[in-house]
């Protein structure tokens, strides 16, 4: 069983904040600021194409809400909400969580090196994703 | 205007991939890699506190859509999806944009510096969350 599976379960100690009953948020005990939440579904799914929309509309919602409570709770500004989505993307655990990462100004920005499409190139792309 | 209401308004550019009455999926013209799409309501509104439920829900909808099609037209095997909630977690355009961004073997792992908590922080934070 995963280690979410087994905090769903009730095998494995969890800080619970919200819970419905399909979806948990907790928080994240090895957290970039205190307060990162994570919010799951109970049921173990993999990622963001295992999800019916009825699921996915319920997680977002508490992704919402979680993000709300940083703001309102603890006094935070601002957050992050990051889904990585398969290993290749940074997924360690195979049970979809959304991270709801507070930021505070001390913090290095969250920047990706950017680059440029070649002449044609942009076109191209949008072409084959409307195909 | 702010530069993603312009786009929505038709006075620039817009790589388009899909449209709903109230959404715009697009291609971001400084990708971090190629396909990298922003999500978009047509509505100026800054942060997911400002959206309604029934809004948030259109949006994560067509974020699983452009999230499939990364994989299905493009040949991608996995991507982030990422929110930046305010100038502080790096929103530079005041206007809410998800983004959709693939991601490759060659790329930098996303990763931020963990903390830890300290004896009895965790459920300090928690029960201010709980209150």
């Amino acid at each position: 069983m995963c280690v979410f599976c087994r905090l769903v379960a009730g095998e494995l100690p969890v800080a619970k904040v919200m819970e419905t009953e399909d979806v948990l948020v907790f928080l994240d005990n090895a957290p970039v600021n205190p307060g990162h939440m994570l919010v799951i579904p109970k049921k173990h799914l993999a990622t963001l194409e295992e999800l019916n929309d009825e699921l996915l509309g319920a997680l977002i919602l508490k992704v919402k809400e979680a993000g709300a409570l940083l703001k309102t709770k603890l006094g935070y500004s601002g957050y992050n909400v990051i889904l990585n989505n398969d290993p290749i993307a940074g997924q360690e655990i195979p049970h979809l969580h959304w991270h709801i990462i507070p930021r505070v100004l001390e913090d290095t920005p969250l920047r990706f090196p950017e680059k440029k499409y070649n002449p044609g190139e942009m076109a191209a792309i949008c072409e084959k994703l409307n195909s």
